[in-house]
Formats: structure tokens, C-alpha cells, sequence
């Protein structure tokens, strides 16, 4: 089994890695997530996987069972093969990979499932590119309307079904069919903090996700010349959004929680020029929905006080914002045995099902550093065999 | 004469304004500074003014001259044509299309001039696409090397000579000949502040520029989860950079000076990353040498002390500085008469010139709200005809 994981592991590597920087640019339906995607329909096929396509660019490889009760629905693993811009290598394809490794390990047990176990590679879940984390896993559960799906357009003004048609895809956004034959959801993933480095494990079990969403600010002010205009006659939204950036930043210390402005788009942009326009994206993670809403509401009153002493305009949008996830208790007690039971604070697909009440549990492998969305992302290879493990042993408890 | 102009202003009027903002976007080698360019040769030629355009993108009309002394060179006249990114009208073009409405005038008196009256539209004033302000007037005069110039790349990673071959150009940088006939340089430009409404002129006379210079800030951090990543184990450039923001504003208001950050890219620029990289551009300008380089050195002193308290790199790069300039003072006075005379913090090709050796005067067209660099940007008719009669009154002067 680790020589299967370890070969996977090294195809996928060089997909989509930018040499400059050594990051993964694997954002949805361009040529290195087809790439990647492509790999997956591969190795289904090659472990007699039936490879089904939905209409919202989710991929399922299918280990069907001919014989006895499928009483409870399928057994689904798996994760995402998309990235951030300049990403790391773990976050998503770990899932996907040691998803089919375990598919190996159980057969080479000799298990025969007592009911259907597929592995899934959901669609934009990074939401890189059409700016809405966990896309494919909400359209395939409803949680995303069609219409909602297609209002979004990427940075170049492309639209989902476009994007998905030029990638060789038949859009056919909404609700997917082949989930309604899940019975639950398992989603192994690279850790994106250090609990587990504390815990000295190298697996562990999710026990929910923080609330969080993403809110664009869109700061207005009055274009002019950079050096002619005296400063105090200037409108520069490009102040009001550095103090809102450092706003955002001590509140969220202060709170205990995460707040970051880590996208930013400023018009014209030149260097001569005081800006007329700075649009910039909050992305704010809280323990609970009531934190989540007074540390936005205490950054953008910030914001707005700074606005009125700036002359600018500040508009704000809640973009997404998703509430707390707890997975299912008597699920994760059934994975966890001594392994530790952590919270995290990222977003998943996973979060996406249990909150369209699938039961759903997270594996999560130890991160040394703790660094994700990075090219530094990293684990230890018997960290992921150790993963490879723990999953196969939860596919094989759930589908007996 | 009014109709000259006025038709004029009308013919260039739609050429590269954007719809959405009605500002304009004309930048060098590109469809619409071509259609700007092509409409200058035509007026030219319909004034029987002899085009050239030279190695380095500049187009020049000459109005020879048969007889006559052509002691002490040509007058040369004109401006620019190209924009900042969603600039305004004025900016440039009023010098251009006054430069041809002034030699119909003069026709119109029945001037027959002892010195040819040359018109030059320079290329890439702005600095909008490769980042160096006058880059067509630096390269005439060899203030700025061939070597230099192809060391320039625009946003696209695009360099300038590549760009006007593809504008159907014949790029030969290096310094222009026709430069050599020039004895003395007239620019009219819109004026960039409010100077002449609160002297109540229409038209003034420049004194000189202030220096000024663009510093490129790269930020570099760590990129990382933007919801996983404790605040406390973040080195988060965008921090540093917003801080610099506010300092730069801070310290050029306590020093009465110009300073703007108005130009901003971050990598990867995604909303769940903490990012790894900001590069910002610090555009300065002072009365003196000295106050410039006190004020970049406060700022960049500001700027480094808080890179430490965050973790993060901060490299200053010099782009380009200018001296301050000062303009003829015979030349002022014997335009000046009793218009008003005053400083600008603005760059022009006049300062290039000026600095090369030419005797150099600018007028300035009243601006009734300052604004520039933005669709804002405005002058009323009745002052450009001011302004037209004082160019014409001007080149007589000179060229008599």
C-alpha cells in the first residue's frame, strides 16, 4: 500500500507547479485541474472504479456492490484536486490520493463491502476562481442554487457553465442525483494547524468547523493626480482600507479569532495616481456565530469611522458566510478511538454535507509546520501512510 | 480659431474612453494611442507641417521655414497624447491640439516665422505602461539609455520595443536628431491644482518642478491559511504594507509635501491566503531635494520598523527620481506678462527638456476643481481658448 500511495503521490506532483515559486496553480477547469481530474478518472478506471461526471463538475469513481444490503446509502470519501493560487500540494489531492490508497488496502485485506463505497473529487472548492468556497459540494446538495451559481464570474468576467463547457464539461448546474445515495461522508485532509504537532498524533478526528465567511469591502473615493493634489484635498480610499486592514487585524487578536485581507484590487492602479476605487476581501473565521458578527460589525464600524474622516465610501457585502459545523458525534467517536478530536477553522466540502445532514466526519494528518494555502504546505510521507490507514479502517467500519 | 479647436477637441474626444467610467485609457503602442497618434499625423498633414516620427515613438509636424535665420534652432511646441489608466481628457492632449490650433492663429495673423515651429506629441509620458514617466522625451534627449529603456517591461512582462513593433512602429531608441534643431521647448498643459482659481487667471506660467520620484516597496511575508493561521504565528506583508500606507500619508502631511501609495500588487492576491508577497509604489514629491529624500528616508524608516514587529522583508527600490527643475526665468518673464507665475509638483516633458539643456517654458490652462489624472479632470472651453491665444502669442514671440 505505500509504494500505490507514494507512486500516485509523485504523478500528481509536477501538475500544475509553478517553477518560479514552487506553488500549485490547479484553479477549476483550466488545463492543470483537468490534468489532475483526468489522473482521477485514470486511476478509478484502473481499480474497476465506474467513473460518474455530474453537471456541477464533481467527480465520483463508484466500488458498487452486487450483492447484499446497500440499507443506510453509499460510503463516500475523498476531497478536491483544486488549489489557492499558489498553493500547496496537500491541501485536497492528500484526500483524494489516500482516498483511492485505501480503496487498494481494503482489497488487499480481502474486504467485500457490505455497501457501495465512492470516492469524490468535488469542483472549486478553494473558491480561487469564482470567489464562492466549496462550490461544487454546494450545488451538488442544493446548498447553491443555479442561479446563485451562475451570477459568479471569474477575474476575466467568465461565467461557472462557461468555464466548464471550455473545459470539456456538460454544465448542468443543481442538485446531483448520485448524492442522494450517500449514507455518509468521510473527507481525510492535510491538517492547516499545529493541534496535532501538540497532541504528538499523526492522524486525528474532526470535531467541527468554525463559522466563517468571506466579506468584500468596497472602498470609493475621488481619483486624481498623485502629485498635484495637496493632501488634504484628497479622498484616497487606499487609506481608509490600510486602516481597515489593520483594524481588521487587531480585533482579531484582541478576539482571539482570524481576520485577514488577503485579496485586494485597487483602480486605476497607477503609481501616479490616487486611487478612485480599492475593492478588498475580509476573510473572518470565529469559535461561534456570535463571535463571527461582532468582530465584522467592530471592523467595519472601524472602517466606516475612518471612511467619514477620509471623505470616502465604504460598501459592505457578505459574499458567503457559513455557519458553525458540528460533525456527527457518534461518528467521530466511532473513528476517533485514542486519537485526538480537534476543531478547525477551515472551511470543507465535508462542512458543505453535514450541514445538508449527511453524517459526516473529518481525518485530519499532522502538518509539522502548520503552514497551508502555501507552497510550504507539508506533511511526513509515514504521516500520510499513517492517514492511508486510519481511512481504510473507517471505510471498511462504515461499509461493513 | 474657437472652431478650430473646438473641432478638434471633439475629433479625439471618444478615442479610447471607457464606457463605464468615461475615463480614458490611452496607453502607449496600444489601439487607442495609435488611433490618438494617426489622428496627429493627419492634422499635420492637413496643415502642411512635416511629419517625423522617430526611433523612440515620438512623432513630431514641422512648420519649416524657406528663408529666414534659423539662429538659435526651431520653437518647439506640443505635449502628449497617452493617459494614465482611466485618466482624464486634458492631461496631455490640451497641449497637442492647443499646439495646432496656436499655428492656425498664427496663419490666420498672417505670421510668416523666422524659425521653424516645430509640434511633438511624446510617447509614454504618463509612464502608465512601462513604469518610467517620459520615457519618449528621456530617450530623445539620452536622459534615459537604450539600454535602460529595453530593461523595461509592461504589466504583461511586454517590452517597449517589442510594443512598438506591434504597433507598426520602427523602434531605434537612443537619441532623437530632430532634437538637435530645437532651441527652445513651449509646453501648455492643464493645470494639476488650483493655483490659478485662487488667482483668478485663466492662463498662467510655470515656474518649475518640484523633484519627485517612484519607489517600489516589496513586502515579503509568509504565506499561509487565512483560516487556520493563528493571528500570532502570522508574517503578514499586507500588515506592513498598510501601515506604510498610513505613514506616507501621515508624514507628507506633517511635511507639507505630496506622498500617495496608489499603486498595489499582492501575491497571490486570494482571499483565504495570508499572502507571501505585497509590491507597492511610493510616489513622492517635495519642494526641495533634501525634503524629498528626508521624507522618502521617514517613510521608509516608519515602514522597516514595522516590518521587524511582524516578521516580514522590506526592500526600497529607487525607479526613477527627478531633480527639481527650474524653467528659464528670462523665457517665463518674457511670457509671463502679467499672468500669474507658479510651481507644479507634476512631471512633463518640459522637465525632461529643460533638464537636457533647453531653454523650456510651460502655461498652464486653469483647472476649476484641481483635479487630474482621473475622468474628472476639466478645463473650461473659454480658458482653452485663453490658453490657445496665449500659446500663439507665445510662439510668435519666440520664433519672430
Amino acid at each position: 500500500m505505500p509504494d500505490d500511495f507514494d507512486r500516485m503521490w509523485s504523478d500528481l506532483a509536477p501538475v500544475g507547479r509553478s517553477a518560479s515559486t514552487t506553488g500549485y496553480f490547479r484553479q477549476p477547469f483550466t488545463s492543470a485541474e483537468r490534468e489532475c481530474r483526468a489522473w482521477f478518472v485514470e486511476q478509478c478506471e484502473a481499480r474497476d472504479l465506474r467513473v460518474e461526471v455530474d453537471g456541477n463538475g464533481n467527480t465520483v469513481g463508484w466500488w458498487e456492490v452486487s450483492t447484499g444490503s446497500t440499507t443506510g446509502g453509499a460510503v463516500l470519501t475523498g476531497s478536491h484536486l483544486d488549489s489557492v493560487l499558489d498553493g500547496g500540494a496537500y491541501d485536497g489531492p492528500l484526500g483524494v490520493v489516500s482516498a483511492l490508497a485505501a480503496i487498494d488496502v481494503l482489497r488487499d485485506r480481502g474486504f467485500a463491502p457490505g455497501r457501495p463505497i465512492a470516492v469524490a473529487a468535488f469542483a472549486e472548492e478553494e473558491g480561487s476562481r469564482f470567489g464562492l468556497a466549496c462550490l461544487g459540494s454546494r450545488l451538488a446538495a442544493g446548498t447553491t442554487t443555479p442561479e446563485q451559481a451562475r451570477s459568479l464570474t471569474d477575474r476575466d468576467g467568465v461565467r461557472v457553465e462557461d468555464a466548464m463547457a471550455a473545459a470539456g464539461l456538460e454544465p448542468a448546474l443543481g442538485r446531483s442525483d448520485w448524492l442522494e445515495r450517500v449514507g455518509c461522508f468521510v473527507e481525510l485532509h492535510v491538517e492547516q494547524g499545529r493541534d496535532l504537532v501538540d497532541r504528538e498524533a499523526p492522524v486525528g478526528v474532526a470535531s467541527g468547523i468554525w463559522p466563517h465567511g468571506r466579506y468584500r469591502f468596497d472602498f470609493t473615493g475621488e481619483a486624481n493626480h498623485a502629485g498635484t493634489t495637496r493632501m488634504e484635498d484628497r479622498h484616497d480610499p487606499m487609506l481608509t482600507y490600510a486602516m481597515s486592514a489593520l483594524a481588521a487585524n487587531k480585533q482579531a487578536r484582541l478576539a482571539g479569532q482570524r481576520a485577514t485581507f488577503g485579496r485586494v484590487e485597487v483602480a486605476p492602479n497607477g503609481t501616479n495616481a490616487v486611487p478612485s476605487r480599492v475593492t478588498a476581501w475580509l476573510d473572518a473565521r470565529c469559535r461561534t456565530e456570535v463571535d463571527l458578527a461582532a468582530l465584522v460589525g467592530a471592523i467595519e464600524k472601524q472602517a466606516q469611522d475612518r471612511a467619514g474622516r477620509d471623505g470616502t465610501g465604504l460598501v459592505v457585502t457578505a459574499e458567503s458566510v457559513s455557519p458553525a459545523v458540528e460533525f456527527d458525534p457518534s461518528l467521530a467517536a466511532r473513528l476517533a478511538g485514542d486519537r485526538p478530536v480537534v476543531p478547525t477553522a477551515a472551511g470543507h466540502d465535508a462542512g458543505i454535507l453535514s450541514a445538508a445532514g449527511i453524517p459526516t466526519a473529518m481525518l485530519f494528518v499532522r502538518n509539522p509546520t502548520g503552514v497551508s494555502h502555501s507552497p510550504a504546505e507539508h506533511a511526513e510521507i509515514a504521516d500520510c501512510h499513517a492517514g492511508v490507514d486510519a481511512l481504510a479502517d473507517a471505510l471498511e467500519e462504515l461499509a461493513s
